[in-house]
């Protein structure tokens, strides 16, 4: 799988490792990597193989740093760098497919790191578990403090490679504008692709979260939004097309089907083999005859630069919506892969938006 | 003073933007520039006289959001846009001494739209002009929402190129702890710069507005601090050694004098002898005599890599503090010039310890 070991200063002559970069850089500090550990890596790694061991140890570098500050009762520091060594392990498993050892375990080392932050974060993260067919649904719901009555939510869903622990930061953006955020790992995610592979049920998980929203007397669910990032912008719509009381969707990102798998390049194209669990999972990703269901306000953010998702998905997406009376495609002209590389401008204004339609505060 | 005008496809040939690059990736990511920006910059600058043009360009570009975000109702974004407008000027004219006209052109946009996204930052940075000798000092007072009875406050010193408008980030972090936090503008800084140059008597400055925090009923000045940030470290120190209302100092990397003035390279040495107003500024900044004075706890920050304050600047200091019970010198094997490279990690720890010792929360 890797297309060479040659190495430059520059880092880059790994294909893979080019890959990623190329279709990441951002990606990564918009999500809350630090900058100055991007840097390094960028600086120093010169072979797909060091991606692993190197934010490994980052990731082991902040949990030493989290427990100093806990030791010193600082709280708020203390889950900052949970979390932060949890993106860290996310990072270092991200993509990491042709080792599903290394893999699974810095899934769980990120998913352990992530449950012991929870507590600890601004608002604090609490988690649920959800019994669905056999299956637990794992899941966190952070609520604004000084909220005066009942809030309205927001459900985060991850894609292929993010899970309900990467969205902190666009949490605290939700969160700020008066929205509760509800994540949690569906079929074929984090913790979840150890129960169930990826399935053309999504949106079973995302009603049974639902349910158990609707019973918390913090929350409105008659003001209930969903927004999903590149794969997760699929099941978004898909949710919304199955379930009534998404009021909104969002897609942060646009992925119509997978008709366009035989040309997906590795990593993407392993991936998507990885989590569905089977060599072609085209037949289990489609929103043909599903996404004109439906009806209520969707915001469909896709960048013109998308190197990984071609725009024939986009057009399938607007052919199917057009019956729907709003509908906006906000599609930036230098925008990347979910526009990351945009991420200060446009995920504030997703969350406008969706506080906008749920009666938050812009 | 432009070093070549060569290029290569990694845009690091020139020197100066080479020097710049190198010192500070990481400061700009850690002040709050968006990484696509500095991604794109890095990739795409090849010369040092494309970087005033870029940065202006970037906060035309988001003075242009903002004013979208804003007439569309969005406070919290046009806000945060205006302030992001303004750091994208504010790095445009930084170390941009060579060319003064187009540097306080620069300054000047990035004052006036700081000041436009004062009132709708969260919370609102409240603008004074407090009168001393005939000048105007400028500056910005943040209290934390919610707060229950006075607040302490932490007095926020900028540096030889940080001013009363850049640490908007370090800022939240302190106003989540409780902290009130107050930046001014002092001689040769920020708009001071056009009132008055650096001068040996900055600290009266910092008295006076500590003399006007003192009339506020909603801060507890008895729990008053003082950090500043490079050049603002040599402040801090100096201002809490003439002031006994300050109750602890931070020096956010160590600078104890301007002996190695005549070792020092562009574009730094230029900034100096700019904001002096004087070809040798050597005997306007010294703590010799001075800093053994600081009686109260002192917690100092310095990178061991930091390659433009030499270390024999913190060995100075750690002599002249050696009679003080209370000093901490931390001082990572890794750290670069204020700890820019590792801000997510060292910005907290001091907020942290400011917190501990005003009666915060941590």
């Amino acid at each position: 799988m890797l297309a060479g070991k040659g190495s430059t200063e520059s880092g880059l002559s790994d294909e893979i490792l080019a890959r990623v970069w190329a279709a990441n850089a951002t990606r990564l500090l918009g999500d809350g990597v630090p900058g100055g550990d991007v840097n390094r890596a960028r600086a120093s790694l010169e072979r797909w193989e060091q991606w692993f061991p190197y934010w490994t140890g980052r990731g082991e570098a902040y949990e030493a740093l989290a427990r100093e500050a806990l030791a010193k009762g600082r709280r708020k520091s203390g889950g900052e760098l949970l979390w932060q060594a949890c993106l860290s392990h996310h990072y270092a498993q991200f993509l990491w497919f042709h080792d599903p050892a290394n893999r699974e375990a810095g899934q769980k080392r990120k998913v352990a790191l992530y449950r012991q932050a929870a507590p600890l974060l601004e608002p604090p993260a609490e988690r649920f578990d959800i019994a669905l067919d056999g299956f637990s649904i794992p899941g966190y719901l952070r609520v604004p403090p000084h909220a005066k009555g009942r809030v309205p939510v927001l459900m985060v869903l991850g894609g292929l490679e993010s899970t309900k622990e990467e969205s902190y930061l666009f949490e605290n953006r939700c969160l700020a504008r008066g929205l509760a955020t509800c994540t949690f790992d569906g079929p074929g995610q984090g913790e979840m692709f150890f129960q169930t592979k990826l399935r053309p049920d999504f949106h079973r998980f995302a009603s049974a979260v639902v349910d158990w929203l609707e019973k918390r007397p913090d929350l409105d669910t008659s003001r209930l939004g969903v927004i999903g990032r590149s794969l997760g912008g699929y099941y978004a719509v898909h949710s919304a097309a199955h379930d009534e009381r998404f009021r909104i969707c969002i897609a942060w990102g646009v992925l119509f089907d997978l008709s366009y798998f035989p040309t997906m390049k590795p990593p993407s194209a392993t991936g998507f083999a990885y989590v569905a669990g089977r060599a072609d999972p085209q037949e289990l990703v489609n929103l043909a005859g599903t996404a004109e269901r439906v009806r209520v306000p969707v915001y469909a953010l896709h960048g013109v630069q998308d190197a990984l998702i071609p725009p024939s998905q986009v057009e399938k997406l607007r052919e199917a919506l057009k019956g729907n009376p709003d509908v906006t495609f906000d599609m930036p002209a230098d925008g990347d892969h979910c526009c990351h590389n945009l991420y200060h401008v446009v995920r504030p204004r997703m969350a406008d938006w969706a506080a906008e339609r749920l009666g938050g505060q812009v």
